[in-house]
Parts: C-alpha cells; structure tokens; sequence
C-alpha cells in the first residue's frame, strides 16, 4: 500500500520568510512550490528546489492568481485566458529553475483562490488543464477529489490524481465541509492521523454527519505552515509507517 | 552571404500597447520577448509567440531587471545570485508559452540596464551565461561584440553571438560611442542602411573618426518602437535584399 | 445652469502612453486621477497634476483594486477592510502631489471594478465612503447615480455627488444597461449629446424602451481614451455652451 | 537633558510578519513606518499607526526604492525626478493613513539603499528633501549626521535631525564604518548602551581607532528585528533612565 503527501513549500518571499520548509520536507513525498504570483521570487525557488533536490521530493508548481498582497486568497475574475496563459508562464519559470538543477517537475496544483475557484467552475479548471497539457502532457494536475477539475484533466485528456485533504471534515457526498461551517477544520492531530490512515487502507472516511463515506486518495495535502502542522506530519508518518505503508510520490507509481 | 535582424517585441504590458510588432515581425529575422519584467505579461508573451509563429521568425528571451516602472532602463544593485535566479525564471516563463505553441526558443538577450551592466561587468555577464547554459545549452547568448558579455559566454562555455547596432556610432575601438555623447545615435535612415550594409558584406565600420574599423555582426540589432524605425528596417531589408544577402536566423546558420 | 463634466486622466504608466490627457483637459471641468494601483506612478501622477493646475482642472483621485495587468477592471475579493485602507493610502498619494504643486483635491471616484462592485455592495461602497470621510470631510464622493455608494455616502456623512454616463444607455428605472446587453453603449455622438442636453436641462433621460426617466446628473462622465471620445467631448461642450450652460466642476457650485 | 530613540517599523507585508513591533514600541520615541515600496501594504499601514498612537509614538514616513524583492536594499539609478515623486508619493500615503486615525506625520526619513545614496549624493538627497519641504514644511527630515543629507535639507530650508547609531562604529572624522569592514558593527549590548550614553551626555563617541570624536545626536537609530535587538533597546533605555535623561521625539523639542 502506497501513499504519497503533498505540501505547499516556497511561500518565502526576499526577506520575508514564511513555513518550515526544512522541518517538513524530510516528512513528506511532494511539494508544491509558489512561484512568484501570491509568494516566492526566483532565488527563493531556486532555494527551494536545492532542498527538494537534497531530500529526494517530488516537485509541482503552485500558481496562482497575481496577487502578492492577498497572497493569492481574493478570488479574481481573470478570464480563463488569463488564467490558461498565467499557469504557463508560472509553470515554465519552475521548470526552468529545475532544470538548472537537474530535477524534475512532476505536477501542477493551482494555489488559494484559483484552486477553490477551479473547484466548482469548469472554465477556469479547463484554462488550467489545458496550460499544463500545453507545457508537458507528462506532468499530473492536482485536483480536488469529485471536483470540475477532475473533469477538466480528463476532458484535456490531462493526467491528474485526486487530492484528499488530512484535517478537513467531509460532507455525506465526499465533499469539503465550506470553511465557513463549525468543524470544517480537525485541529486533533491524533485523529487526523487516524482519518489519514483510513483513507489510504479503506478508502473511505466518516463524514461530519458520521457516515462512511468513500473517498479517492491519491494524495494527501497536509499543512507546514505552523509548529502544529510539522508535528501532524510527524504523526501522520509515524502511524502509516507503522502499518508499513509506503509513501512515495504519486508520479512514480503510475 | 547571410545575415540575421533582431528586434526587441512584445513590450506592450497590460491594456498597454507599444511597439509595432506587427508591421516590423515581416521584416526581421529574430525577436528578444520580453519577459515580464520590464514589459509584457503572460496574455501577452502568448500573442507575441503565436504573432511570431505566424511569421516563422525565431524566438529569443529579453530577460530585464524587476523594474516596470523604469521598463527595466535603470541600473540596479542586484547580486549576480539574484541576476541568474532571475534570468533563469525569466527564460523559463517564455520557454513554457514557446512549448504551449509548438515553437522553440533559439536565443537569449538581456535587456536595457542589464545588457549595459553586462557588456561591462564580467560578474553580472557571467550570471547571465551560466543561467542560460543551466536551463538549455543549445540556446544562444546575444553578447554585445568585444564586451564582457563575449568573455563570460566563453567561459560558460555557452553558444553566443556577437551583435552590432544598425544606427548606432562606434569608436576606433569598435565600441560603442555612449549615447551621452553628440553623434552616438544615427538618425538618416539612408546611412543606417549602407553602414549594415559594410557590416554584413566587408565585416567594417567606419568610426565616429572616420577611421575603418573591424565590426563581427553575427546579429544585428534594429527597433522597432517607433514608425521612423519601420522605415529603418524596411530600408535595411530592400537594400540588402537587392545585393541578395539571405536573411536568417543566426540559429539556423550553425 | 450650471454642469460638471469629468473625465479619467493620468492613466499613463512608465514608458507606456494611455490617453488624450492633452487635449481632452481643456474641455472637461473635473479629472479622475490614476493613483497607480491599476495605472500611472508617481512621476505620472506628478505631470497630470501640473497638466490639470495649468487648465485650472479640478482634481480627483481614482482609486483602484492593486491590479496593474488587468487594470483594475477585474473584480476582486477584497474586504471592505483592505478596500478601506487600499483608499486612504491611494488618497494620500495623490493628496501629497497635489499639495506639491498648492492645489487641492476635490473628490474621489472609484475605479473599474471597484466602482462597479461598490454600486451593488453596501459594504464596499461603505468602506470607501469612511475612506474618504476620515482622510477629510470635505471630499466628495462620486457615485453612481442611485447605486448602493449613494446610500452609503448619505450613512458615513460624506459628501457626494450622484453621477451620470453621457454614452450608456439606461433602463426604465434610471439604471445603467449593463455592458453586456446589445445597445449598452451609445456610440452616435450626435445622439449623446442630446442626450446630455436633456440630463442638465430637464434632468430627464430615454430609456433603451423609450420611456422618459428622471435623472440625477450632478457630475457627467466622458471618456477621453480614444480620438473619437474626444470629438465627442468637443461636440458636448459646444451644443451646451451654446444654450448657456456654465461648465463648472461641482465642488465650486456647493 | 533629552533623547529621542527611532527605530523602523511596519515592515510586515501581506501575511509576511517581520519585526517586533509590539516588542519595541514601548521602548522607543518616534518610528519610520515603511509605506509599500520596500514593506509593507496599506492594511499593514494602518495596523502600525493605530499601535504607535496607542503608544504615543512620533510618526515617521520611511520611503524607499520601488523594490519589494529585494526590500530597498538595493542601488537603482533613478534620477532625482522619479525619487522626488516616489518620496512624495509616499509621504502622501502615509499622512493619509495618520489623518484616518487622527495622529501627525513628524517626519521622513529614507530607507535602505535610498538613505545611503542620499548620504554621499547631493542630487538624490536634495529630491528628498524638496519632496518634504512641498509636501508639508512642518516635516523634520532625518540625515546622516555629517551627510549631505544635511546639507540639502538647509539648502531646501527643510526642518531636519542629525542621526546617529546605536550599534555602528564610526571613524576619526565622525562619519560611519563601512559595513563591509571588520568591527563596524558593534554587537556587545553593554557598549552599545555605554556608547549611546556618551552620545547623548557627552556629544561624543570613541572611533574605531580609539579617538574621542564629536558627534550630533538628535535622535539615536536601534534596530527592532532581532530577539537580541529587542534586548538592546530595553537595555539602552534602562541605563539612560537611571541617569535621568528623558526619553521624547525630537519634533517635540524643537
């Protein structure tokens, strides 16, 4: 049994630093790496990808809407043009700072607003399947499990994997619980740890209205961003390891 | 007898329009694209490739300081760490939107301040050639001719070209009088065309002294931001045309 | 009878030319100043100011979601915090050049998408409101004519004035025409003329179903970014000069 | 006797904390409120001035090169008349935010690479101190004792402070150690409060090279952005206060 964790890294900026980018990355199997647009610059993805490098990470770029100030969490009304030209461009300055490395990209996760957005409107999914598509029909989108951008990958003809995310409650339907709502986040890091380990052996996870709900993992997001968040993470590995699950990135097992 | 016209295109930035890429893109042979920087955006590098495409002219890069106010014209105290993250970046983002489009990026060619800093600074003209030579060594460097640049892209071990300046003033040195001095730039479009004429046929210039110089002109650099400077170019390509100098990208050529 | 007639200015932005800021200044009576969040920079701002001193102009800053690419015509989730303090702080740009150059700002009027979302949402064009009102009270605040910035300057104690579009079409119940709908924009500058003619005399307007409206026209908007908005202005300005009507930037007739 | 201690501030950007500004408030007289050029973004602004009159803190605006990257640390070639806008700018931005929570503006005092270009030019010191004279002739511009800050701003008939530092070796002459060279940084706490003590009784400080030199200390810089720094602070005011010497912004002197 395989799993493979994926986390934002690279949200750094100048001097500015942000994450726990050097604690988290022993821990997890891929990560997701700003690039400019809602956090970064270049010598700071330079930066990262020698870490990644270094611990043998699996490495996505994370773009996002053009919004430094918000750090890509206001929602836009970019057109999909827009956003399908934005996602090349972002895509391809990543690239090119891995290739100077001699790393590979595996995969592309839209970041903040452009991946809640890309959720629930075709659209801007589809803009961004097709840039990836684009780019390197090699590389995975990221999408959201049951969302329009599992749709739009396939509709693109985009390989993708489906995201579950470790702290988030679900609905009965196998959707997000809205952040809005009163137990949208699981702050108990025994029991997401256990939620985790549910979703990776029986694909399925009890809902916030305690059904058995099943549910696709092909990666799983957690978050480096808090002292917290790192010891999740230890947690999380500590117990699938125990089970002797796997964890490798989902690139290299397809 | 071969020779390769370069322009600066897709500056426009935004709702923003400059330059007349559409009229000048019949007649050169290769572009430097900006990159974001100092000019353009991601929507826009898009419909400078497809323009580009359209007219089958070869691509280059025009990677710049992060100035958009100053379109990348001021110097700046950038780290040659920082310059090559950035170049790097810079070179990535316009390779992505060439991949997006099926075409392939032939050249990179620093602009404004940096290109200046660079023909000069053997530190910043080094960061310019290792950033190419680690993202693809098949692309070339634009070098200035006799200036560090050249230096640097040897010792990079990076492909290079040497360029001349259509309507610019040289000294018996074979560099370029400063464009402080009276006389530097070369405004009767006539002369312009008969001095790219020497450069191309007899590998000559004649001095601001009057002297005969030895000129390399692999490239030769012509604008195109103005409506005189399409008349330049227009008149550039009828004269050479006549005395059937074969216009190429000097991409081709090696 | 006295009217305002105002107009965007200062949208330039670094080496980038957008406008007929010459020519369109001496005919309107009030300008909307850029304040570089989605165009122009401070040397920019600088020049429109001495522009609008030399005319005798009066002044307005134009303030903007932080949305160079798009121009700020793109909406954006921010909250009536953010859109608070994005208001001061582009006010006080704006404020500091004026009082360089000893003349004063008359009032502030939305830009773009900010001005369109603040027409519907109460508590975008209320953030804007207590803006302006605690930078100083006595700015005014252009609003569009029975929009939802009316109400919200009437509860915050602004001063304000209500705005009318001197080429849009509107529907029976004094509204604007959406963009979207066929007709929206009225584009025989004979006919908008008249149409201006009968906002200032009779304060009255025909609907796009034909149906006499009333209309509160305290200040008229005209565009000044093409030649032909220009001829349109010229034509305004002459049929109503020549029924008497004084041009007057509405600060000075309250 | 009387000292007044400054020290940068606001220098958070977006959801990027940096500084301890809680921490050191308490302890200083008058702080330098970044304004979006090299830090910060307006919210952020506004967050800092209702802490500094919670605290009754002088005011300061802190100008810097439109460089977010590299956080204005870097040299740009803008020529006076973009710096003289640029400060303008934001001084404006600044006192807008100050007049929304009812609190003065004291002074300007230049950032980062700005403020020590401005030391050894007379031409970039002179746009700074033009741009505050026009803005509003009750601010106090901050100089590098000895500079030719100094030296515009008498020429400019601007208010203005000499400044020294609290952790900065200085030569025979009485002008700063270059940072670059060994010992110019001091970084024992007790000397450095010794040494802000002997600035402020004895108007004098013991060089590098172990001279008594005069030195002008109108107000004393401390830097805010270290655990260590804080402690710096805390002692420095702990020492004066013993020996009875108060502690109050210089525009309060004067």
């Amino acid at each position: 049994m395989k799993i493979d964790l994926n986390c934002d890294m690279g949200e750094s900026f100048g001097t500015y630093k942000l994450g726990y980018d050097e604690e988290v990355m022993p821990f997890v199997t891929s990560i997701n790496v700003a690039c400019g647009f809602h956090a970064s610059d270049p010598g700071n993805m330079l930066h990262t990808i020698r870490l990644a490098k270094k611990h043998h990470i699996a490495i996505g770029a994370h773009p996002s809407f053009p919004d430094l100030v918000g750090f890509g969490r206001r929602n836009m009304g970019a057109s999909p043009d827009e956003i399908r030209a934005d996602t090349i461009y972002q895509i391809g300055a990543l690239w090119a700072i891995c290739q100077s490395e001699e790393v590979k990209l595996q995969h592309v996760k839209p970041h903040g607003a452009l991946y809640n957005m890309a959720a629930t409107d075709i659209r801007i999914a589809g803009a961004i399947a097709e840039a990836i598509q684009s780019v390197d029909p090699g590389l995975f989108m990221v999408c959201l499990g049951k969302s329009q951008m599992v749709e739009a990958a396939r509709k693109a003809g985009a390989k993708y994997v489906e995201e579950a995310f470790a702290d988030r409650a679900y609905t009965n339907e196998g959707t997000l619980v809205p952040r809005s709502k009163p137990g949208a986040v699981i702050h108990d890091i025994n029991l997401v740890a256990e939620r985790v380990m549910s979703m990776v052996k029986h694909q399925k996870i009890t809902s916030i209205d305690g059904v058995e709900v099943p549910i696709v993992a092909q990666t799983i997001c957690v978050h480096g961003d808090t002292p917290g968040a790192v010891e999740m993470i230890k947690l999380i590995r500590k117990l699938l390891d125990k089970d002797s699950i796997v964890f490798e990135p989902f690139g290299q097992s397809s």
